[in-house]
């Protein structure tokens, strides 16, 4: 409360100095500043003080225009101060909005930045096709690399399609766009619930795989996986709160390492193979089932089905278009190109390998099989320990990515009015709080409750990925067919074939893998969808019901409201409120609640004496409640005059110590409860701070600001 | 809200009807009924309609005075409604304050009613004596009868201090009356948290007693023994909150059976005794401990402390003379005399045969020792059953007393300003519901903690009535030295006899029970004493805060308001929030913060758009926050022009489902909090009901009340 007054002794008696009165302004004029005469120590001294009460908390840009400054923003309280250091340390000084910068990445920046979450998926897809064919013996585990084959034919399909959307949305096409623009609103809806379980499942399963990767190095801390996995969740939402960027410079180092690393790995195995150097290799204990199932088709898709997860994080190129350098949307084929050769080459190669030196899958999900791979290859080497950490590190990039992803989606769909509103607010660093946060709750709920496997989690995952990328190449089709530009008809062909294959992939994973867990996601997909839609239904009928005119009147402005004031005890808090009751109205009635006959008797007497000239009521309430005959009271008094909103003024105190309140009786709060949800009511609540009363009263000693 | 108009149909054209204009109350006129016309269904026709809001809620008693009927105490609406009934269900309907009756009591009324706590003590006294004296092995417990012996003379000292405190204090000496009224207050508090303790420990204690008398007649109930007691205190406690009054009905059967059936069974047993009947007796397994304490003063004195709790309950006459018929303290002093008598045969009768039949205790408690008397003397009769029966529901009514007797004194101790106020209002049926409450839960707590186990509860027992006994007596003797009345001298010597006798049992107990119990009572009535001074100095601080002369004035009345209205959009609610401000200030501000300069000039076009002629204040905040630049405002504000308090209208949508507030910012409310805890500041609350809104937009259409 300090204020920053400018004190310059001068020698009033010869100036002409008019009173103080007249210098202070009279009403709320916010950008002004005013001179004070002010008496000095010696007799016949004055001072001339200027009041800038502004000055603390604002710049003042212009008349009826304040800029707040960063120091309001600090408590001045215990616990909150506490906060809000605590808050600070944690993600750091607010950021204004002014400071939101934009970053332009070159094409090596944008492949790391895009990709760490496509290429992130072979350090499990391979590993997933043979969790599923193992179970029919160790023999059909020879089917993983044609599976990883069709796969790959799968990528190039997804990358082909993708090249166009690129084409036609260089501000950022990402699938609830496309969807949306295309093809209306629920299929709209249908991809962005979709792409949002798809980002909590990579959130979820990348952790997962990242404690897999930091196991199979160091399986003493194999225990303690899951707990490790929550805290790697956190740490990446702590980052993110803190208003971390995808930056080129972040990305490039870890997705790079990945990269060369694996493509070592592929090429030291292929030269082993070729000159025919031994592998020694020792399959972890009781890796194959006692009893194998028969090697069915639905096995052979059921495996498809879980590998086609290596396709997660393929749209994010087409989804970050506007990052690239110009021309933008050249770049970004490119480097989607790129991002797809990339990913068949490893995940293919990894596939070779674990095929030839027959690699099987370690059942307690303790060492994963590239790791199995890397120490068959290269031991335990430094080279070893390279591959796991780069693994780890990608596949915590790859959540990452998920973290600036979904608040994002989620900051669309709020300003769409598909989900609450508080998505679409920046927070202190400007990044998207409230999805940030949500995001980190969902995940860790999923990681606790499936151990963090990531076997158990990939059912969940591809279902919604490969939706979302149908409903993109339809909304294609149907947008090549709308612009009839030339050329429309083989880029719709182009289109329509990859929403086919997508389409019938969704289909074979809802089918192999709805007993696995799929059915969940099949189940809370419409959930999400039918909560948007209410969302948007009650956002979209208060609109109706709120909106208003120019030259529209809600209340009638020309009536004094009609004031009632519950008195129970003439004390300072009552006779506070009564004063303000009847500065604001003429038409002030105070109500008194009786207990019995005699106390009701008492109470007029002693309203008597005060001589306060405002009419009383006393309601006599037999059966000692207070709450309700008082809302009665008020029921009749609304009868009596609808035109004018009753208004109650209600005295409170507020005393020093918050645990002082059980000491009184909650009258105050359960009374303004119930006339917040009446109808035509304005509660005016007039607390009384114990100890420091209003400064009103204070103007009554005399003041050192007003002349004698 | 149905009116209860009276139409009179008549023909208005001949009478010179006045406007309705005129006719309807301008103010708020509580106690009116007023004439409306109103058109009829064929041109010309008019019907006059007597109106008569206060109707329905209230009984008109004279103007300015109404008296609530019973109806406004049901709410209107789901959930309360359902509350409403349920409670009404097991409490009964609400009894209003006028018909609270007084009893009054005949001799053998009153033996019934304030008995049962002193008399049922005799179902465990002697079996707390044994527990103590066995520990020296089965010898010891020839003791059992001397301390019985020692144990009736201090009934009889007691009794005769009584005998004295009832003439003194005819309008009924409870011992925190005694005490605060002759040695002040600290040594009232002391008795008072004394009496509070033990009337908690006597409803765990009669209540596990009771449930040992069940169980000793059905074994098979054993295991559910702390469930059953919970639910007998929630019964009792439910039946206090009906209003149960100390009806000597309900009481005269139970005790009455209780006495003949334990005097019938010392009889029998004396008759068997003395003509040699054989009496056959198994001992329970296992009774006797393995290696016997060797049979110490200590031990003795703590056999004889554990034996004093046949003692609680004696004073309950001396607190309840004015219930008596007159000659009120006569009555009551022959009552406490046949009260002694007859608890000292039973208890002196019962440790006779527990000796001579050589009874020992059960180590599980599952059997009480009265039990095994009855099941030797007269085996698994009828007989046997109706002792156990009546020994129950004694133990059952001494818990009851309790109920009665705690939440008077907590009332008497919260009017004083020791406790909070809560305890001494009187709820719907006219009972201390708080007080009840309060002591049901502790005690289900004790029961709980304590397993039900009457043996460990009674350690913690006895200081509290002793300590109660002590400050009475040496209270009685102050006042006889006051009073200097015929005789004092010898009156102060019985007193000041009792005095030291309890004084020194107070001693014993503490000593010899302290590790077993005795501890919590002394650290928990410090607590308690000191909890009563602190919020005794609150209230006293409060009043001397808050208090008011007449004349004296708290706002400057002549002053309107300096009003601020936060506004974010131009929508119903902000209308209406600006509308009612200019109702009643001409001094208005609103304050809109926007997040940018662009969304602030925007708002400032709307604004001038809308030409509502109020001053508009941007506060551009470049971090986001909504809360903190309104706050930093208001107290710039606030320094401007102290003395008028800053008053903040906030405009409020209530959606029309509790759910809705989820999808909307807590911004108002976060607001309000800050500002209720801040000086100097009103908050008025202009709460807009979606789809309700005002009543007052109605009334721009053509409405059937007014005149075209």
């Amino acid at each position: 409360m300090a204020e920053t007054p400018e004190e310059q002794p001068t020698r009033t008696a010869e100036q002409t100095s008019p009173s103080p009165a007249a210098q202070r302004p009279s009403g709320l004029h916010p950008d002004l500043e005013w001179r004070e005469v002010r008496r000095g120590r010696r007799p016949g001294e004055q001072y001339v003080r200027i009041v800038r009460p502004f000055a603390r908390g604002f710049q003042r840009a212009r008349p009826g225009y304040l800029v707040a400054r960063e120091e309001i923003l600090a408590p001045k309280t215990g616990f909150a101060r506490l906060w809000y250091t605590v808050r600070r340390l944690l993600i750091g000084p607010p950021i204004p909005t002014a400071h939101e910068v934009h970053e332009r990445l070159s094409k090596v920046k944008a492949l790391a930045v895009f990709s760490s979450d496509a290429l992130s998926s072979v350090a499990y897809a391979t590993e997933e096709i043979m969790r599923v064919l193992i179970l029919a013996g160790t023999a059909a585990l020879a089917l993983t690399l044609p599976i990883s084959l069709a796969i790959v034919v799968l990528i190039a399909i997804v990358v082909t399609s993708y090249q166009q959307t690129i084409r036609a949305y260089p501000g950022g096409g990402g699938s609830y766009t496309v969807a949306s623009d295309n093809l209306g609103r629920l299929p709209g809806l249908v991809a962005a619930s979709a792409l949002l379980i798809d980002y909590v499942l990579t959130v979820a399963v990348s952790i997962a795989a990242a404690m897999t990767a930091v196991t199979s190095a160091l399986p003493s801390l194999y225990p303690y996986k899951v707990d490790f996995a929550v805290f790697a969740v956190i740490l990446v939402m702590l980052a993110h709160l803190r208003g971390i960027r995808e930056s080129g410079n972040i990305f490039a180092a870890p997705t790079y390492l990945f990269i060369v690393s694996i493509l070592g790995l592929i090429a030291l195995g292929l030269w082993r193979v070729l000159t025919g150097a031994p592998i020694f290799y020792t399959p972890p204990s009781e890796a194959t089932p006692a009893e194998p199932h028969p090697l069915t088709l639905f096995l052979i898709l059921s495996a498809f089905a879980q590998g086609s997860t290596a396709l997660t994080g393929i749209e994010a190129v087409s989804n970050g278009v506007p990052a690239f350098k110009p021309p933008e949307w050249r770049n970004a084929r490119i480097t989607l190109l790129w991002m797809g050769g990339l990913l068949a080459t490893m995940f293919l190669g990894i596939s070779f390998l674990a095929t030839v030196i027959g690699v099987i899958p370690d059942p307690h999900e303790q060492e994963s099989v590239v790791s199995q791979i890397a120490r068959a290859l290269v031991g335990p080497t430094w080279f070893y320990y390279v591959v796991q950490a780069a693994t780890m590190l990608i596949l915590v990039l790859a959540a990452n990515t998920s973290f600036a992803d979904f608040p994002r989606l989620a900051s669309f769909l709020a300003r769409d009015g598909f989900l609450p509103r508080q998505f679409a607010f920046r927070g202190e660093r400007l990044a998207f709080s409230t999805g940030i946060i949500a995001l980190a709750v969902v995940a860790i709920l999923l990681l606790v409750l499936f151990e963090g496997s990531v076997h158990r989690l990939i059912p969940l995952y591809a279902v919604g990925v490969f939706t979302a990328f149908t409903l993109s190449q339809l909304g294609m089709v149907q947008y090549w067919r709308r612009r009839r530009e030339a050329g429309w008809r083989w880029r719709a062909v182009i289109n329509g074939f990859g929403c086919l294959a997508t389409g019938i992939v969704v289909v074979v994973i809802a089918v192999t893998k709805f007993a696995h867990g799929a059915w969940m996601v099949l189940v809370a997909a419409p959930l999400l969808i039918l909560m948007m839609l209410g969302i948007n239904r009650h956002y979209q009928a208060l609109a109706r019901a709120l909106a208003t005119r120019p030259g529209e009147r809600v209340l009638p402005e020309n009536l004094p409201p009609a004031v009632i004031v519950p008195v129970s005890r003439l004390d300072r808090p009552a006779l506070a409120a009564l004063s303000f009751a009847r500065s604001i109205s003429p038409d002030v009635t105070a109500v008194h609640i009786a207990f019995s006959p005699e106390e009701a008797e008492a109470f007029r007497a002693q309203w008597e004496q005060y001589g306060l000239n405002i009419p009383l009521v006393i309601v006599e309430s037999p059966y000692r409640a207070l709450v309700e005959p008082l809302l009665a009271y008020i029921d009749a008094i609304d009868k009596q005059d609808p035109r004018r909103p009753v208004t109650v003024v209600l005295a409170e105190f507020v005393p020093r110590h918050w645990w002082e309140y059980l000491l009184h009786n909650q009258t105050a709060l359960r009374l303004k409860f119930h006339l917040f949800f009446r109808p035509n009511t304005i509660v005016i609540d007039v607390p009384y701070h114990v100890g420091r009363g209003f400064e009103g009263e204070q103007l009554e000693r005399p003041a050192e600001t007003t002349t004698r």
